[in-house]
């Protein structure tokens, strides 16, 4: 495996690639890596010839309230994890070349950033559409794999490269999860014992919200109250929001549209925000 | 000549001269092409072997009360012009393309952007950039040619590459005048011929300008004086700015430093906006 750190040697070594007809496939992360992204690593492997894994902890997509400075961080780990699922190169950039200090240019979806999480993080979407440009610029992917359990970032990733006509594909893979399905996050990592206990019944909750319309009842509303009843009953559980949209344009929908719907939530688990959601 | 006007085609166009290491130069502009276009496309000829122009009204750099339904189109005559100097393809994209009902992704630079042309036309830069990320990710171009005419424009552009690591090398062609000094513009199409008159003294007092550090006198306060006191003789013109800047951060200079400044200025000439600028 590689180890790239300079933006010049990833791009050479992407350039190169290309000119041998390599098919490039790109896990963009923020390190701290665990078995979600391994499974997107496993994606990236069955996609492409060749397996590029970045890492690197955005700033530009956290506020100044957030947990920027003590996101995990753990380096050896993850080039270890990536070295064991046979990543062929991994690009570790400097904040300082990725934003210098007179750093001035963003990238920003406008529409299906604004509603779910873009209400309560506004800056989220814009810094992480601006570093998967630049990401983009560098490692020139074929294709660049997402995970599902980011399912609005998901939607907006793959707006912003089709405005921008990026000729990337981008793939959402599945959300994986705990025994107890909790969905593995980096920031799982905050949890103590017992606020575990209460993460794990965000997905319960989902379930819940879900066996509405297998049922038969289209409604959204009744899903939302489903869920919304399953979260109080765990008094480490604040409801940031619960939403039932569409899966592409992320429109809020008054009927559930059987496999074109997803039902999303952002909660505080005491001072740890934890999102999840499922396809309805 | 080949003429493309779908994304689709223009992306495996260029793709393919990628493939055969062919050097793409490419010229964006608006159309209605002067001798001021002809002499990029002749700077573009010399940096590659394949020159690429689009043609395309981009309504996001206009604000709402300006004139894109007015802007002066003749494709006919583009199409002529870009045969004439050798041009290889034209790419004249569809507004819906480029722009779909939907679209809601925006690149926008925020430094350089903010002073002078940006004052007053404050979301003009941003549609510049979105434009150019679109283009260049559909043109793939190895060199994009601009006018020095458009300096701002230049600098924001040259700024946006770097920021988001596009590996496209931005190369700024000397501006090209008529025989009065007027800068060429699709725009002068727009001035009677007394408006014409006094539009060709704006060149009269950047020289003016100039002539003051030419003599040894660094004060920009002078440079600025000399020009504004050419300007107000001139009854059909009005002073927006006259700023003497570094011409690459675009940052206000209390002292020329020769041959790392530019003054530039806007002014209204009657309803016309024109600018122009000179290297100190």
């Amino acid at each position: 495996m590689q180890i790239l750190k300079s933006v010049k040697e990833m791009q050479e070594h992407a350039l190169e690639l290309r000119r041998e007809g390599k098919r490039v496939a790109f896990v963009p992360t923020m390190g701290y890596l665990h078995a979600g992204h391994e499974s997107l690593i496993e994606e990236a492997a069955r996609r492409g010839d060749s397996v590029v894994v970045s890492i690197f902890v955005n700033p530009t997509q956290f506020g100044p309230s957030e947990d920027f400075r003590t996101y995990p961080r753990d380096l050896d780990h993850d080039l270890a994890v990536c070295e064991r699922n046979g990543v062929d190169v991994a690009f570790v950039p400097a904040a300082d070349e990725m934003y210098p200090s007179d750093y001035s240019t963003f990238v920003e979806e406008e529409r299906l950033s604004a509603g779910m999480c873009g209400v309560s993080r506004p800056s989220m979407f814009r810094g992480v559409c601006t570093v998967l440009v630049q990401l983009f610029n560098i490692v020139f992917p074929d294709v660049a794999i997402f995970g599902q359990k980011d399912a609005q970032q998901v939607a907006v990733v793959r707006k912003m490269v089709r405005d921008l006509h990026f000729k990337v594909e981008v793939v959402a893979s599945p959300t994986m999860r705990e025994q107890d399905g909790l969905a593995m996050s980096s920031r799982n990592s905050y949890l103590n014992e017992f606020e575990r206990g209460d993460a794990a019944q965000i997905y319960q909750a989902l379930l819940k919200g879900k066996a509405v319309p297998d049922s038969g009842q289209l409604s959204a509303d009744r899903v939302l109250a489903e869920i919304m009843h399953h979260l109080r009953q765990y008094r480490r559980l604040r409801v940031i929001y619960v939403h039932v949209v569409d899966k592409d344009t992320l429109e809020p929908l008054r009927e559930v549209k059987p496999g074109k719907t997803l039902v999303a939530t952002a909660v505080w688990c005491d001072e740890v925000r934890l999102i999840d959601n499922i396809e309805l």
